[in-house]
């Protein structure tokens, strides 16, 4: 007997029937004697709509802008998960099966004071315990608690991810299963190379590392919280037949652990390909090397909320300035060219140059730290195929490269082919 | 400078657009310098789509009948409200108004353990009257509560109008704004008598016959609760333009004031007419006369949950035996036949009567208590049209007389007139 929380997201829970579904995966584990706590989303859509409302409010209203009061927002949209919550618990009661709705609230999810995108202060684990423990399924609203102010406060758009792992870690899980729209996590992009493979287990930093390039399996947030309170995540599907064969094997279920490293004992030195399209590049020709000059450069993008990613930076031909060169997401190249043009005299550069369209892919193995070469056999496969590496970035883990996006799809698969992770 | 309670039904705020206009209402009373307080109600067509969805969740999970938690169905219910007040805090604070929403539990408005339709034990009016003396207007989500199990409660139908009441009472409002469809309470429907007058005033007796008798301006429950409370009830329309002239006038507002007899110089005899359809009679032909017969006949009924309305009783022809009559619910009709009919034996009757189709017309009047003679006014009326009087009940303030239903509007017309009650 475990102890176990499950999370279900918004497509798991878009209507009834799919409830029932949900339910039936709960029952799945309370009749093999497990203790129960479940997480839910709103049904999907919900929040687009509430959220959509919030921000229309004001100008409907007559303001010249959408400005709104954060602790508003969230009383409005944290309704969709007190919905989902009541209608789960009402669907187990109709199967038998002892159950309660808990609201951020009630719990209590105590989050500190930023409205809109809280961080979890602490959580009382010990009612939910003493009710898990009598029998009685918590099934929780996901994504809210309240807030040192006594209203409810919202996580963030995929919190209901991370509620999930701080309530596996307030009520000392043994493991926090988030069933999701894919069974697992994979060594890349299936719709992309057909021979991926779904990985039984994956360590808490290269989950990261996916989360952050991409992979949409799990909110980076949710990853981090999980590796610093040790919760071991289980990404699984919720679209598959509750009862199907293997589907309540506690100790290996189908779908892909999240764990520390010392559980993967035999480690890989990669792990996955992961991708992100529509990067753009910006290099800024001869910077003027002095203290300070960074700070002028990417201080007005973090104002503009712009996400600077890679940076490289060279020695330019003269000696005595830089090249700087970074990527952004394409959507904000316009913005981000704008406002480095408008501090050009400030910085002092001689020229912009900039590019959309480009694709950042990485690969990632926490079996690199003991590797060599690694970075070597990318580096070969793009040349093998001819596809321009235009900016490099390495971390521990991690080995990037940015390239034209047109080459996507053949350097995901040249480098899964050439890291040999290829299916058989 | 008073204070104010003001509380919008569900087509008052069916959309963004509407919540405008309430928050343009509110903000008319806020620069005329009251203090408000506003209740509203969820979305038109929300609550009904959330009950659906509990309704039916059993059945989708597999249940052969629809029995559901009602703390489920409070916590599922409930967020339609929680939506509503947020958006309109968000309307007011985007038009300068100082504003924040309150859900039940936080006020905290404390019901009965009654889910799904509990009562109210009492109200924290403190930290409100608080926020409001300091020019922050409170919007509450009605219809809700926090029960003794630290678990949301809803007032039931139309709770919203109680929430209302119930608050104006705990913060000592000067009086609570019912915005509703219609613009105030009138002689009799005007949809039937083009020459119905609105009523500046009617006393909380005659609002209660009204409503009891199918005028849907104002739940029975909170015209009781403003009657035990004192607290004097307005009802207005919430569709009128609220910077129309005459609109913010504290004094004379266009609407119903309902209040207290001692608020109303002159009193007139009859204050309007009601009138409910869809009433179907039966009678007991000689009823065994003997104790406890009444319950042999009433108690069947009530379990059933049918609804007997008038009951008159006579001695039949024989002397030893009575007949019985009384009505229900045409809707209801074929089920109490039914019941009556199994427990023919045990009550000991000769024969059941009955018929649907029938109209309960009522004329009301604070003033018939200090005058003779009203009754007779409608008997010799309905003579004089050809309409044939199936039964008669009387109360203090309340005439009620059963006819065919084919004769509804006539014989309403016919009394409407009769009363006085015609407008220039």
């Amino acid at each position: 007997m475990a102890r176990i929380v499950m999370k279900f997201g918004g497509t798991s829970v878009a209507d009834l029937d799919r409830i029932h579904v949900v339910a039936r995966h709960v029952k799945r584990e309370v009749d093999a004697g497990h203790e129960v706590a479940v997480v839910v989303s709103a049904m999907a859509g919900k929040t687009n709509e509430l959220v959509g409302w919030v921000e229309k409010m004001p100008k409907v209203a007559g303001a010249d802008a959408s400005f709104y009061d954060a602790r508003e927002y969230d009383a409005v949209v944290a309704s969709g998960e007190q919905v989902t919550s009541g209608l789960l618990a009402i669907a187990l009661q109709s199967m038998g099966v002892d159950a309660r709705s808990w609201q951020g609230w009630q719990i209590a999810l105590k989050t500190d004071n930023a409205h809109g995108a809280a961080r979890i202060d602490s959580i009382e684990g010990a009612r939910l315990m003493e009710r898990m423990s009598q029998g009685q399924v918590a099934v929780v609203a996901g994504f809210q608690g309240i807030g040192p102010d006594g209203r409810i406060a919202t996580l963030g758009r995929g919190g209901s991810d991370t509620s999930a792992v701080a309530i596996a870690a307030a009520v000392k899980a043994d493991r926090c299963d988030i069933y999701t729209d894919v069974d697992g996590v994979y060594t890349t992009d299936p719709r992309i190379e057909p021979r991926a493979r779904r990985l039984p287990k994956v360590t808490f930093e290269e989950m990261l590392e996916m989360a952050s390039l991409g992979a949409k399996v799990l909110q980076v947030r949710s990853v981090e919280l999980a590796m610093t309170q040790g919760v071991r995540t289980f990404v699984r599907s919720s679209f598959e037949d509750p009862d199907a064969p293997g589907m309540g094997d506690f100790d290996n279920p189908p779908g892909t652990l999240i764990c520390d490293e010392d559980e993967i004992v035999e480690q890989e030195t990669v792990t996955g390909i992961a991708y992100a399209k529509d990067e753009a590049q910006i290099s800024l020709r001869r910077v003027a090397d002095r203290p300070g000059v960074s700070a002028g450069i990417f201080g007005p993008l973090a104002e503009a909320n712009i996400n600077v990613d890679m940076i490289v930076q060279n020695i330019s031909e003269d000696g005595a300035t830089t090249d700087i060169t970074f990527t952004v997401p394409s959507g904000d190249l316009e913005r981000a060219v704008k406002i480095l043009s408008d501090a050009k005299e400030t910085v002092g550069f001689d020229a912009i140059q900039s590019e959309g369209g480009l694709t950042k892919v990485s690969v990632i193995g926490i079996g690199m730290r003991s590797h060599t070469g690694v970075a070597a056999t990318s580096f070969k496969a793009m040349a093998g195929r001819n596809i321009n590496i235009r900016a490099i970035t390495t971390s521990e883990i991690k080995i990037s490269i940015l390239i034209d996006g047109a080459y996507t799809e053949l350097a995901v698969r040249t480098l899964h082919a050439a890291y040999g992770l290829d299916g058989k």
